[in-house]
């Protein structure tokens, strides 16, 4: 599919998440920005003259570029499913929003598509593909805190309700789907197995989402504790807690400078990627890369990782009580 | 019992939470240290010399000491039932460490025998008298961070097995009846009521007690994250998250110094007590002021406070399945 061995990129969607996933497309190899498509033909023209974007296209129009290889996926969490399934029944590669889709079950259908149109598909988990949590993950694995004893991270900010997405059970609002994944994936991205236990509590809005859950992930030898919040802050720091050290990564989801401790809180390490990028570029290279390769999944954000996530929501969400009207 | 209005202080053990007790009694008003009594006259003796303490004693002789008003009883959890009832009976005042006891029914037939015998009785929870956290009270008060939505609070440190009494279960070990009970203080302290609903999670060691709790208990409106560890170690901070800013409490327990945010991050207020001492004194001071008032209870560190932490802990136990040979 490729030409001059570039990828070229589309973008669905034209919201916060599209514009900070624009702003960073200028940092990429082998990438090009073809196209946007939104909702409103007006939003779209705006978007494309903000970031140069050569073509505007209706949802339709985009799935059915001729000369696009690759879909961003940056609508609301409940279009996921619908939206990849579309791009990817034409032949489009697809990256999409986290969480990719709102249940395991979606997932797995999406998973089974994208092996039978042989195409790439991959969740926008851009945490994954930091710098400072590859460096963490290799300060782990060297034994530099010892063993693994405890994650802690939480992910929290106060949030109106003029800011509609969140707390719309119709658009799978709430601080877990839309934060809390972070805290999971975060679990995830150092365990990469399945929690032996999985424990939730979570207080909902008068609106029916969750405005903040706490969760327990007991694994062998190490527990997780996650936390995030739509109606206040928190530390929003990762930690690492080994039986010699501990790592502390300040806004872990995006961390640019993360810290390695000894037992008796003395600074023993530092890293910073130097970076003045939101970040989104590490990502979205990966996949340049994995499709100029020919993959059709990601050695890092792979099916397995992202179905862990899906199950591990899932399973909060029955405990929790958090259902969405388009269940 | 009084004389020339001087409380006269005995003490019920000699290891290290005694030595800290000691060592902040200088700082006393209208206190006098009497006496210590601990299993061996040789370790009572040091501790006499160490501390120019009068008199050394056994346990029956501390009951029983004619010139003493008070008993401050710091040995391990197991045993605080039955010395805190003895010297009660013999018409002592009793400061007893935290637990207090072990489950509930034990510190329920405590309190009937202080109604009983008149006499005073409060456990050692000194973290309810430092003036830090009167003051991060307060600032919550006077609506300074909003509405308060979650407390966080953790309380790790990494033990090896040379510290027996935390990893014995005849001695009532592990992180949550050692440390974790801070955490759920802490809480405590700020909410002054019944959780509606307690979550815990954790891992038991080969020896059988918890080296590590999570603990989330769900109020109206406020969630408390908690957590203690004695594998790793933690952030060992404090946090009150309100839905306009934020307090920080480092080393929450016995913190010193304290510090208010707004949600953009920026320091808006901070509070220093300005000690070099570890702040036992405060509780003792307390505690000595009650008996010069003839109280017989405390009005801040209340039976009831007392009997919620007990509930709290033993539901908590009842989860996680955390039993001791002595039960």
């Amino acid at each position: 599919m490729t030409k001059n061995n570039t990828i070229r990129w589309g973008i669905l969607g034209a919201g916060k998440i599209a514009r900070a996933f624009a702003t960073d497309f200028q940092y990429l190899q082998q990438a090009e920005l073809v196209a946007v498509a939104s909702r409103s033909p007006e939003k779209s023209a705006q978007f494309a003259s903000a970031f140069s974007i050569p073509e505007t296209c209706d949802y339709a129009g985009l799935y059915n570029h001729p000369q696009l290889d690759a879909i961003y996926i940056a609508t609301p969490h409940n279009f996921h499913f619908e939206q990849a399934a579309q791009a990817m029944r034409a032949g489009k590669a697809v990256l999409c929003e986290k969480p990719v889709t709102v249940h395991p079950g979606q997932y797995q259908q999406l998973v089974a598509l994208a092996k039978q149109q042989q195409v790439f598909l991959m969740e926008a988990m851009w945490t994954y593909f930091i710098p400072a949590l590859a460096e963490a993950k290799n300060w782990v694995t060297e034994g530099r805190i010892g063993e693994l004893k405890r994650i802690q991270a939480d992910f929290c900010f106060p949030s109106g309700p003029e800011v509609e997405r969140l707390w719309n059970p119709a658009l799978a609002g709430g601080s877990l789907l839309d934060i809390g994944i972070y805290p999971i994936a975060f679990a995830n991205y150092f365990m990469h197995q399945k929690p032996q236990r999985i424990q939730a509590s979570a207080r909902l809005s008068s609106t029916g989402v969750d405005e903040c859950t706490g969760i327990h992930l007991e694994y062998s030898g190490t527990s997780a504790n996650l936390y995030s919040s739509i109606v206040s802050k928190g530390t929003n720091t990762g930690y690492l807690f080994g039986s010699n050290g501990y790592i502390k990564l300040p806004s872990f989801w995006r961390s640019t400078a993360i810290e390695l401790y000894n037992n008796e809180d003395e600074l023993i390490d530092c890293f910073s990627d130097g970076r003045t990028t939101r970040g989104f570029h590490f990502e979205m290279q990966h996949v340049t890369d994995c499709l100029l390769q020919g993959l059709s999944e990601s050695p890092v954000m792979s099916f397995e990782e992202s179905m862990r996530i899906q199950e591990i929501m899932w399973e909060v969400r029955q405990q929790i009580g958090l259902h969405f009207p388009l269940e």
